[in-house]
């Protein structure tokens, strides 16, 4: 394909800040000592510029908040999805979701992986310029300064997913109402009389993940219960850890009475290390997860958990994407939370054991 | 990008039972009618072509064989990979596959769904001529006679994973040993004693589906055991169907002691339906699956089931088309099974039960 280049427009830097600055291409060029065929080659991503004098049209382009026109033309009919990890089972909720808003606007989905760092590799920056989708949803990653920069020059929109960090105000998220969810869930074991509830939470640098342990805490306080430090263990969104720290709950001569898992697959090594132990699910101890993947309707018992719209918030998160690439469209909302809700099923169970503590 | 237009190499038809013909770029313009430059626009799925004109394009592309030299600059830092649908968990185990090696090799992964047609649509071939992976994997799909010619004549490879139905002797393909699975899975229930023992099939078109009830069928009949056909029940793969066709075997007066349960989802179906009934999993019932997906693991009890190595599968796979994509390339094998094996967890027991069958 050789989409015609698009018509140079000048343009005001959007950065806050910074007093406003507009070049064309030839301007650009000129500056930078090149030819402005040099200048476009570095926009396309082409591999045939020298590295330094790829630099100095990069740097040149970010300081002028150079931004390119919007041309469908110069456009390849993709989406790109960046997951953090692919490991996580809610992973295929999220591709359907972008996959059903890709294939009705006639896009295909370009998947990639940030393999555990927070923010995708440099190459990954470069590729994406070079392919030019018409936008990114970046799943729990975020972007960093130069890769903000780098889309930004190309007009190439991104939304950011169930944000791991904190993104930052001007950057378009669609999340999940993880605090509310935290909250619902504790309070439904509160209501069903348990007083000792232990929690197993995300990593802490997961704001989704501290959403959610403040609902637990924010439920236990309104209740008047007292929030236990001890019963609180640190997890990491793996079956693994909630099994882990599920033996080490359990284990505890005053073990709580329920706990909630942070997230489904915790809630299943919870299980596992509950069935290790001998306790019964719900007979001796409530468990509610977090995410309502598929599989909590399969385990037995059929789990309690707080439902994550996970496919609609991938779709969400795509047509925002969409909707901010289009020339002239200005979404109406840029930062979406999603409600959660409770799926009560057979996990948790009414507690009618000795009250420790009451207000 | 604009990349330098492939040098012409005169190419002799691969297609068995024709005449070899061969024809340069030049030559199959002069055919058409049209100028070499409408040729190429054709060959790189340029929208401003006419319809008619690049229908006579493609035919005589198509008659002539003509396939074009697979050079580097052509191509596009992509892979594609084709679901038959992504509603199923081992998805996320193929995807990894893929990513692994596309990654290794500076490559991103496109996705795609056939939607449950099993070949992608006329678009979705389009759509890879125009962005010019480095080839396609293809997960349970075909691909029709004018797709493989449309594929063929860019020289883009494709190799499909686990065949659902036959794809031809001269398809490369990635699958597993699956009669070996369904033989391995009913052996062992035999051998813990069980004479009764019902399988839920998948989809008949699917030849993987087909070759584990063989493997099934085969296990008994070297037992001395009967094949009662009343036993079968038909599948299409998905937990609800396990939960099903579960009550109706499970509901019999005469009903098996162990079923293999054709898949993993379908085993976890079963357990609900055996859940229902009040039959306890492994006194009461034993069951196999087949895949052995990280949920099996996690289920109480942990599941019995045949290990399907989808993530090797899927790396295999890539790393067959990148093979078949290099110049001169010719890789050893271009059908390839890989070991299934059995995994002994908790959800089979002997049976010591009354006899009904002997031999």
């Amino acid at each position: 394909m050789t989409p015609p280049e698009p018509a140079e427009t000048r343009t005001t830097s959007p950065t806050a800040g910074r007093s406003p600055q507009t070049a064309t291409l030839a301007e650009i060029a000129r500056e930078a000592g090149v030819s402005a065929p040099t200048v476009s080659k570095v926009l396309n991503g082409r591999a045939d510029v020298a590295p330094a004098t790829r630099a100095r049209v990069e740097d040149l382009l970010r300081a002028h908040g150079y931004r390119r026109r919007r041309a469908e033309a110069s456009r390849s009919p993709l989406i790109d999805l960046v997951f953090h990890e692919l490991e996580s089972a809610w992973a295929m909720e999220v591709i359907r979701g972008v996959e059903n808003v890709a294939r009705d606007a006639g896009l295909s989905v370009v998947l990639s992986e940030s393999a555990g760092r927070l923010t995708p590799g440099r190459t990954w920056a470069d590729q994406v310029a070079a392919r030019r989708p018409y936008g990114v949803v970046l799943v729990l990653s975020g972007l960093d300064e130069s890769q903000r920069a780098l889309l930004g020059s190309r007009s190439i929109p991104f939304v950011v997913m169930d944000p791991a960090g904190d993104p930052g105000a001007d950057v378009p998220s669609i999340g999940a109402t993880n605090w509310q969810g935290g909250l619902a869930a504790t309070r439904h074991l509160v209501e069903l009389g348990h007083r000792r509830i232990g929690a197993i939470s995300g990593p802490s640098r997961m704001m989704c993940s501290r959403a959610r342990v403040d609902g637990y805490r924010a439920a236990l306080e309104t209740a008047g219960l007292p929030v236990d430090p001890e019963l609180i263990m640190a997890g990491d969104f793996h079956h693994e850890t909630g099994y882990r720290q599920g033996l080490e709950l359990l284990r505890r001569p005053d073990r709580p009475t329920a706990v909630f898992a942070g997230n489904d697959l915790q809630a299943l090594g919870l299980y596992e290390a509950a069935r290790e132990l001998g306790l019964r699910i719900p007979e001796d101890l409530s468990v509610v997860g977090f995410d309502d993947l598929p599989v909590a309707r399969w385990v037995g018992p059929p789990l309690t958990t707080v439902r994550q719209p996970l496919t609609e918030m991938a779709e969400a998160a795509a047509k925002l994407v969409l909707d901010l690439g289009r020339e002239g469209g200005s979404p109406a909302a840029t930062r979406v939370e999603l409600a959660t809700s409770l799926v009560v099923r057979s996990s948790t169970a009414r507690y009618d054991g000795p009250v420790t503590s009451t207000t």
